[in-house]
């Protein structure tokens, strides 16, 4: 099929190649949509959020009660995401993955509470290994809850201290030096880098981090990233097209990957996040954001502000003219 | 306005400086517009296209004919521009500056031929001194034709060779080194561009670049790249968004600013494109683009590309709730 796609691209009226990275895209969902009619049908956001243990150390720069907070403001409408999802008229699911408080009732809101934020890993494993799969499992429950005929899928997350949990899991899974996936989270000056820094060495020598994708998320990891990383493999097991966010969804769909390799080619990278640690986790994915827009904010907003873009791609690939249809001269042989 | 947008950005539910890019541009476009509330309205896209003497000489992969043939695809459609303005219900107006051709009557195609394509510059001036002011002019009317009550232009181009003549003129502007202006088009393998290099130095041979914008456009200008610069200046001075595309229409955008450099406070840079000149380019304005995708194909097609995203960045600053609004803890001082 992705042959198939680019016989077609080179065949549009435009020099071979010139379209770039949404040449790429446009191949990977016909792949993904088996068609050469590919397009984006009633995508879902659909945004985990949990508290993590860890956060009480003084790992981020805003405290833990905001990841409730960001809850209500996700559902009440004022949140980059929910922005950003009601422009593009596309459902926004927030899932209760296990915030350190009671989220108000709401239609949008989907109650999948594990425990009232994870276990503190610098003192024992984050979540013991049955929560690790039951979060996984409630990931996917709740992917096949929203998606409806849905062919797109926003992820997001949001939970005060996760981009330290994520470092971990990065850290964990590719190999690369610790400080090398440690950044700035929401903003933590140089000083609260350094502790974070600090924190999370002492982490792994309390326990070296496994190899394995399923002990590394019982040991270091939060259940807003277990929910995605089940919700990320049940999206690819239904074909559906994924729009993945910055950091922390991406240590997600790393994870999901090292579970079911082919979870990757479901997968488009919404963009490079000013997270540190980001742009190397994507070499190490060996795939290619969309944008480079200094976005942090996670919610899945990164992700949201890339579907456009994703949008173009296919009307590029589905509705322009190929040199025949047009009767454009092809390139001399020079 | 910069500093009452950038207030308000300030106080939005996200930490300070956690929408990237996407906050300097709402910052400048309420700038623009002067207002807290500002937004895209009713764009336009406006698209030059002429023909160029120097393209007899091989500087570019494709034959001359594709000029009028693009602008009969353009207005059935077909192109990559067409596509794009229809899925944004932006109006397309196509202007004939200069095609070596006769244009079939449309009701988006604007008549404004100076001559059936530009002289070649290896032999003498492109155009003449009253060519090149009225160029300047046609472009004026034609924005003033289309722009309508809208806010926003999106500028495109088309003309086989016309990033010969745009690397010349980014010469003659920039300072920069000819062979750091000089790409490969629409796709020269190495010798054609070893022979448009070797044409270009051939060029200035005969007359060392002018520093006065209206001489270097007359010398080795193009009938769309002088319309450009005269519709961009209008637009402009109407206060508009200006959306500047690829290489040749950002050369035109550093020729207006050459007269009035306040010009550069109303144009957003589309994107980065993958021809060589560009990034430099790009540089020496001191502008950041908003994509950088490896497109190339001119048209206005990477500036249309764009244009949702900066209107999702004007829907975060205007839709998004405040830290006190919506209940939200600010940052502790940590």
């Amino acid at each position: 099929m992705r042959a198939a796609a680019q016989g077609r691209l080179d065949r549009l009226t435009k020099p071979v190649g010139a379209l770039g990275l949404l040449e790429s895209i446009a191949a990977q969902v016909c792949a993904i949509q088996s068609t050469l009619m590919p397009a984006v049908r009633r995508p879902v956001a659909l945004v985990f959020a949990a508290d993590h243990g860890v956060a009480t150390r003084g790992v981020s720069a805003y405290p833990r009660e905001v990841t409730l907070q960001m809850v209500a403001n996700f559902l009440g409408g004022g949140a980059a995401i929910s922005v950003l999802a009601r422009r593009q008229g596309m459902p926004l699911w927030i899932v209760d993955a296990g915030v350190d408080g009671d989220c108000a009732v709401h239609p949008q809101l989907i109650d999948a509470k594990i425990r009232r934020g994870t276990r503190d890993f610098l003192e024992m494993p984050a979540m013991t290994a049955a929560e690790c799969r039951e979060s996984l499992w409630r990931g996917r429950e709740a992917l096949e809850r929203v998606r409806g005929d849905g062919n797109t899928v926003v992820f997001g997350e949001m939970g005060i201290g996760n981009t330290a949990s994520a470092a971990l899991l990065m850290h964990g899974i590719s190999g690369h030096p610790l400080d090398e996936c440690i950044g700035r989270g929401t903003g933590l000056d140089d000083a609260g880098l350094a502790r974070k820094r600090s924190l999370l060495a002492t982490a792994i020598e309390r326990r070296a981090p496994p190899s394995d994708a399923l002990e590394l998320l019982t040991e270091f990891g939060g259940y807003e990233i277990a929910m995605l990383v089940g919700a990320i493999l049940a999206a690819a097991a239904r074909r559906m097209l994924v729009m993945i966010d910055g950091f922390t969804v991406t240590v997600a769909a790393a994870l999901a990957a090292r579970i079911e390799p082919a979870v990757i080619d479901y997968c488009v990278f919404g963009h490079a996040s000013a997270e540190f640690g980001h742009p190397a986790l994507l070499r190490y994915l060996g795939v290619r954001p969309l944008l480079d827009l200094g976005m942090r904010l996670g919610e899945g907003s990164g992700a949201a502000v890339a579907l456009p873009t994703v949008g173009a791609a296919l009307a590029l690939f589905t509705d322009m003219a190929t040199f025949e249809g047009a009767g454009v001269s092809e390139r001399s042989r020079c």
